[in-house]
């Protein structure tokens, strides 16, 4: 289907482009809700139905999206909300999947330490407060409230030579966790979503998915165990830039006057996918079609892997203050 | 003057934009000559005269460019023969300006060594071979082929406190250089150009140049030595890229259609300054106008860098075998 | 004199060598004073004279030293109180040199950034609240209770081919700060020193002090400007650590038995400092006389940096909550 | 044994302390030669029976050790020649063991990223020439003179909470490679030895062995596969220091004197080991017997991880040239 053109990794923006031109987003057999508070607006959504998973372009499963446009000022206390809230977002996933209070868990921070908007597992990872070995070599000694935790960056194929997924294959096995949490660099169809949104799934992640383009997933049919995916968009193609604000100048244009043809003719014509190829086809030849990121990307990608290892940190381990998130985290 | 709306630090580019629509590049007043081989176009330039000046809207000046579209392939058979043309470029600027063999340099890495795409002037510092301690402290047993040379990262604004201009002015005064070169990170028009070019000049560095900003310059008027400024575009606006694109697209559409009017109506028929204010009008006030930079850059940064300071290194000391300058750096 | 063969950066410990085999670590023309709580352990000292700085072999001024044994083992919870106790120890170097709450202060890190045990100053430079700049560009819209303070990592020698002295002279020259304070890694006589002390002195710092070696002082007769100096010792001479154990043997030895003579022979006879002349004439000769570090250095300059930072944070502008000092590093 | 005490990884020093105060360095049981050229001194050991494994201390199996005493001076030119070196000597092992050279390798560079003396297995990974992934993705278009090679670094049990041997277990597992190349950091018992000296064995990496401690090891047994282990030391013991200066000292003085019993009385007649539990009695207390490392560990791991990845990459792939082995790595 030709709307698959527009790659994004984000289910939010799967549907905007399946819903495009309509007058409402709702699609039979999604099921979703919004809340707003705190500069964070959190989307729940369900893709329920084959069919509807057919016209996203997305899998079925739950899908929970914080969208944080200010996420990128640095400011300390609008992260540590964010951290919060996506901890009880989290929560709910690990009630549904009906993991205990008990269950292992092994974090998988998949993409390359050495890509900066590719980073974001390995960083999170480096920030987890990790415990599985103390219940491994000292179980009587581990405080209530703490549940086994383990923590690995796999790599990726061109520097490791082996498939992440098969290395994450053979940990499972060696390792044997209740639940496998996958967090993931993704490519967004607009910019301004590049480290302001985090997005949740159960459906684990899915070959193709993320900056690194797997060629294997990492779900529960993979790995045995169900794996839950933790993405936040790091690069948007340029010929999605372009397309993405040709839209926005079409409609700036359209608000102002009375007719679209004679604005913007035969092109003004062409739905988003017809542009879209189009645009590739002049970037494409040239080598322009480059998977960009904002200039700051260092200090957004350190912000935002805090955020979710904080968050994570608090899910995952009751006696973690869920008021103090980030006093775990370094 | 509105053609300064499109962002380019790049005499080449902002000729281009001066010349656009007209049947011929050249203005009265510059002077140009270009070479091409093995993979590199070299582009010399003189603005002349102060009415040239203002129509290209950059200062009067000697101006060279590589053009290495392959560069970010990270061939480093490529690299060692773009660092060998860079040398003796640079080395036509140093005999142009009438330093000796003997006179002693400065290089001052303008830009934020935490934020990647602008850390290109620190990286090429690290790099340097610096000679001037030595003709300090033993200057009867420096070998011959060698000059004195001293290399400082002097930080930027936000994180020094200290504009850069004044930390190197009072570096200047204390360490009596004869000559500065002045390396620091550009904006670009177009994203093909990211870290596949380098541009020298022989007129320091401008207030409002760089990535970073600068409130105050690097030439000779403010530092009473010669500055030679050494950039590489590593960042480009996304109303840039948006806007590059749609000439593009409109040039690709016109070679297949013979009339462009009903093609692109209204908008079409907007030159391309109009249209980049339309965009920006747009993307601003979503915070969308985003400098970007290729996902890639960690990588490219350190490979131009390289160049840059394997050409420095060979172009400064003539002891450094022009032909194996990757030798001596790491 | 023989004692300073024994290298320490540090003013307490010199003056435990030079009080060696005495009854009382008391010097006349020294005045000196111990607090003990929280597991801090600060000692306040004053060389009055030319005689006892010639004894102590450091020169007139005052030296606070905060011991914290304890600083390695990464608990945020001491750190945090041992950055409060350094703000107050440091608040009261302000006070006595005479500068008032809107005095500018340009802090200078000392040491090579690619070292790690000479990072200190470069680590802590990155952590302080730069404010210079607000004040220079927008001086009435600066909250009270801040000061205005910039912060430069001027490199090594070998790196730049500048003494740093002349590049912080020249920014001095340029930036007209009221106070320098210039924070530097030491070499301390003993390992259980490294990255647990901390020393402020009021005396600038000195040729040949700290790991770099410097050939030229930062003082007030340098400078121009009053200049404190802030070290913690981050490496040991092999022979100092291997002189400094046998003393601890010896003494162990002694407390066991009723004799020195026949256990130890001429060795127990020697004086420290033969011993160590010793010592040092038989790793010399093989290049085994290495500053060492602990093998968990990275970990503990970036402490112990966070420190430093923190506390010059809160010592520096009013507004900054003493009891809240971590808040504003990160 | 009480001999154990002084703490090694190295078969070589393990052999030594074995031997010390004996006429020869001989063992029944050990074959060994040594070979000195262009400041590389090559030691091939086999230790080939029970009870010589018992006397050294090192289990059965083949150990060569490449000491190059220079090796810290930063001399690219001799850093070629240990690489070419230590290629030949790998080779050698690979003949042994019987793998062809189309046999399929993983290497595993044991260690902790974060702990710069510890990091030597994960930087030698970055620098390998991976192709496993090729031979998988287009087995047809591989180059001859090419084996499959994959690269992990499994971390720390600190840090992923799984034993490193766990993790690598299942990616052997999953990935099935008929050889496992382990790198690690070592424990040595002279400083001059610290990142100067390459140990190469067939026996893989038993528990107890390298900074980190595992638990359990990377052994034929453990893994299925024959593991060859690469090691070098980065860190000594401050005790191990003490006593070996001791030892340096005291034959020094025996040299200048006649009698040692009136040079240093009881102390001096102590065998080493007891003399070595004397200093670890009186550092322990106090915390002071910690693994040191010289202070310009940074610069020596690079160059010595480079030299390892220089090494590999020529002695695994016969196209890669002998003559220009670090072409191949960055």
């Amino acid at each position: 289907m030709a709307l698959y053109n527009v790659r994004t990794d984000l289910a939010l923006e799967a549907r905007e482009i399946a819903t495009q031109g309509r007058e409402t987003t709702e699609i039979p057999g999604v099921w979703s809700e919004t809340d707003s508070a705190d500069g964070i607006t959190v989307t729940r959504m369900e893709i329920k139905t084959e069919e509807a998973a057919q016209q996203i372009g997305k899998i079925i499963g739950h899908y929970v999206t914080l969208e944080v446009p200010e996420l990128r000022n640095g400011d300390t206390t609008l992260q540590d909300k964010v951290a919060t809230s996506f901890a009880k977002e989290f929560e709910a996933f690990l009630t549904r999947i009906g993991v205990n209070e008990k269950s292992s868990v092994l974090i998988v921070g998949l993409g390359n330490w050495n890509v900066t908007p590719d980073a974001l597992g390995p960083i999170v990872v480096e920030n987890i407060m990790v415990t599985r070995h103390y219940f491994e070599l000292m179980p009587d000694q581990v405080s209530p409230g703490y549940r086994p935790v383990s923590a690995v960056a796999p790599g990726v194929l061109g520097t490791t030579g082996i498939e992440s997924s098969d290395i994450v294959f053979g940990i499972v096995e060696s390792s044997k966790p209740d639940l496998i949490i996958a967090i993931d660099a993704l490519a967004a169809k607009s910019l301004e979503r590049v480290n302001t949104t985090i997005q949740i799934a159960d459906t684990g992640i899915h070959p193709g998915s993320g900056i690194g383009n797997k060629r294997k997933g990492l779900t529960k049919d993979v790995l045995g165990v169900p794996c839950i995916a933790i993405g936040v968009p790091t690069v948007v193609y340029a010929s999605t830039v372009v397309n993405n604000t040709m839209d926005m100048v079409f409609e700036h244009m359209k608000k102002h006057t009375a007719n679209t043809e004679p604005l913007f003719g035969v092109f003004g014509q062409m739905d988003e996918t017809e542009r879209l190829q189009l645009v590739k086809e002049v970037l494409n030849p040239l080598g322009h079609d480059l998977l960009v990121t904002p200039k700051e990307i260092d200090k957004f990608m350190e912000d935002i892997a805090n955020v979710i290892a904080s968050g994570l940190n608090a899910a995952l381990h009751e006696a973690v203050d869920k008021n103090n998130v980030a006093a775990y985290t370094h």
